[in-house]
C-alpha cells in the first residue's frame, strides 16, 4: 500500500550538552519519512527553498523516499534553532524562520492522490483539511498537532479530527486540546470527536494507543545516551505509519506492533543528530529492536493463578 | 515463606482535590502488609504509642498480618499531614510529629528472627543494618530509602547496601543516590555497590527492574481516578515481597511478575483513602488487574519477520 505524507522539510541547528549541529535536515516530513523508509517506501509532499541542499535530499530519494511532491519555491528554507537543557526534557527554541514554509499550500500531484496511508505532519489544519480534499479515499489518516493550532484554530482541528483515523500527539498537547490532564481521559475525549485511535507520545516515560476498547502501553526503549530528541515523535509516526502500509492490517494485534515499530523508530533517531542514526541502520536492526521491545515488558503469568 | 517487615506505624491526614482523610491508618509497614497480605501472611515490626487506635490494628490481625513485633511505647503515636495538588504529583508536607518513632529501636521477636523474606521500610539506615544483625540467613532483603538518609546518612546506607539483595527507591532517589540522572545508569551505579536488582519506583510512569543483564519495565495500571497517592510505594513493596515470599521462586521470570503483583497493589492503594481499597478486594480482584498489566503491554511479533 502507499503511504504520503505532508509535513514540513527544514534545516536544523541543534545545540545539546553532547555537541551541535548546523542546517542539518530536519522537519516533520523528513523524520517521517526517513524512518519509514526503513520498512516501506514513503511519498513526500512538502516545500523548500531555493537554497536547500539538494544533494542532501538526493540521497532521500535513494532510500525509497519519493520527492516529486516536494516543490522548491523562490525564497530561504525553513530554519529552526533550538538549545536542550542538560537533561534533554527541556528545550528552548532560539530561532524559527518559516520562509517559504509560511506560504506552504500543499499540492499533491496526481500520482500520490491514491495513497491509502496518510499522515499529516503538524502543520495548520486547514492546509491538513485541504489535503484530505485531494486524496482519494485512503484507508487510513493520521495526523499530528501542536499547541500553537490548538490554541489559534482549535475550530479547524476539530473540524479534521472528524476526517481522521488516528492522532498521534504529545502528553502536553492532549491535555491542553481535552481540557483533561488525565491523559486518558483526555484521549477518550479527542475519541469521541471522531479518530479510532489515539496515540500520546510522552517522551522518555513511552506512548500509549488508546481506542474505545482497551489501551496499550509501549515504553521508551531504555537508551543509555540519549544524544538528540528532535525528530523522535515524527520518527515514532514514520514506523508506526510504515508497518501499517506495509502489512495492511488494521487489526488491534498489527497497531500494537505499529505502536513497538513507532517506538522502535523513536528511539534510534535520538541516538544521533539529524537523521543520521538512519543511516546507519538497516531493516535487520529494526527487527532486533522491536524484540528487545518484547523483552523489556514480557512476562508470564504464575501457573497457579 | 515467612515475610517481615519493619517501618513505620502511622496516623496520616491527607488532603486530595477529592476529600480529606483525619489520622486513617498509614505509615511503610501498614502498606506494605495490607497489601502483602492479600497473597501471603505478613510478620510487622514497629512502634506505635499509646493513643493509637488498636481496634484499627487488630482488624489487620485478622487479615494475615501478625503484629507480635509492634510495640506500644509510651507516647504519641507518629503523625503525618500533607496535601496534594491538583494533578497529584506534588505534595506538601504539612505536619511531621514522629512521636515514638523518632526513638524506634526494632527488636526482632525470636519468632521472627528466622524469615526468609525480610523488608526494611524507609527508615534511618543504622536501624536497618541493626535489624539485619538480628534476622538469621534470610533468603532476600529488600530496603527502601528516601532523600533525608541519602543526605544525612550516606555510608551507614553504603554499608546497608552491601547487604540487601533488592533496593526499591523513587527515581529522585535513585538519582540523587548516585548522583547520575539517567535512571538505567543510576540503577547500576547501585548495583555496582550489593544488590543483585534495583527496582525504580516511577509514580504514574511506572516501575523498572534493573539487574545485571536486563531491564523490566512494568507501566502504571491506567486508572481513570487517582484519589490518593500515599502509601502506593510501600504497597508496590508489599505486592512484590509477598508474591516472592508465596513463590519462594527468585528465577528472573518470577520476579518480573513480582513486579506486576507490586504495581497493581500500587494500584489499588491509590483507589481510595488510606489501606480502605484493601478492605474492599480479594485475592481474586489482584489476580484480575495483574492479567490486565499483562493485556495492557501484550504484543506479538508479526509472522514475516
Amino acid at each position: 500500500m502507499t503511504l504520503l505524507v505532508v509535513g514540513s522539510i527544514a534545516l536544523d541547528s541543534v545545540e545539546t550538552p553532547f555537541g551541535r549541529t548546523e542546517e542539518a535536515l530536519g522537519g516533520s516530513a523528513v523524520f517521517f519519512s526517513v524512518a519509514g523508509s526503513l520498512l516501506h517506501p514513503v511519498e513526500v509532499v512538502g516545500v523548500v527553498g531555493r537554497d536547500f541542499p539538494m544533494g542532501e535530499l538526493q540521497r532521500l530519494a535513494q532510500r525509497g523516499i519519493d520527492l516529486r511532491g516536494v516543490t522548491v519555491a523562490d525564497g530561504e528554507s525553513f530554519r529552526w534553532a533550538g538549545k536542550y537543557g542538560f537533561d534533554l526534557s527541556t528545550r528552548e527554541t532560539r530561532e524559527t524562520r518559516l520562509g517559504v514554509f509560511a506560504n506552504f499550500h500543499p499540492e499533491i500531484p496526481d500520482a500520490f492522490r491514491d495513497s491509502e496511508y496518510v499522515f499529516l505532519g503538524n502543520i495548520d489544519p486547514e492546509l491538513q483539511l485541504d489535503v484530505l480534499r485531494q486524496v482519494h479515499r485512503p484507508k487510513l489518516v493520521a495526523c499530528d498537532t501542536m499547541n500553537y493550532w490548538i490554541q489559534g484554530k482549535r475550530t479547524a482541528l476539530l473540524r479534521l479530527l472528524e476526517q481522521v483515523d488516528v492522532l498521534l500527539v504529545n502528553d502536553s498537547e492532549v491535555r491542553e486540546l481535552s481540557g483533561d490532564w488525565h491523559i486518558h481521559r483526555a484521549a477518550r475525549w479527542v475519541l469521541d470527536r471522531g479518530p479510532s485511535s489515539v496515540v500520546v507520545k510522552k517522551g522518555e516515560h513511552g506512548a500509549v494507543l488508546v481506542d474505545r476498547e482497551r489501551i496499550f502501553y509501549v515504553p521508551a526503549f531504555p537508551l543509555d545516551d540519549v544524544f538528540d530528541p528532535t525528530g523522535a515523535g515524527d520518527s515514532f509516526a514514520g514506523g508506526f505509519m510504515a508497518h501499517l502500509a506495509r502489512t495492511d492490517d488494521l487489526s488491534p494485534a498489527n497497531l500494537r506492533r505499529a505502536m513497538v515499530y513507532g517506538s522502535a523508530m523513536g528511539s534510534f533517531a535520538v541516538e544521533r543528530f539529524s537523521v543520521a542514526r538512519f543511516e546507519e541502520i538497516t531493516r535487520a536492526d529494526v527487527e532486533t529492536r522491536v524484540r528487545a521491545h518484547r523483552d523489556l515488558v514480557q512476562f508470564d503469568i504464575a501457573p497457579d493463578v
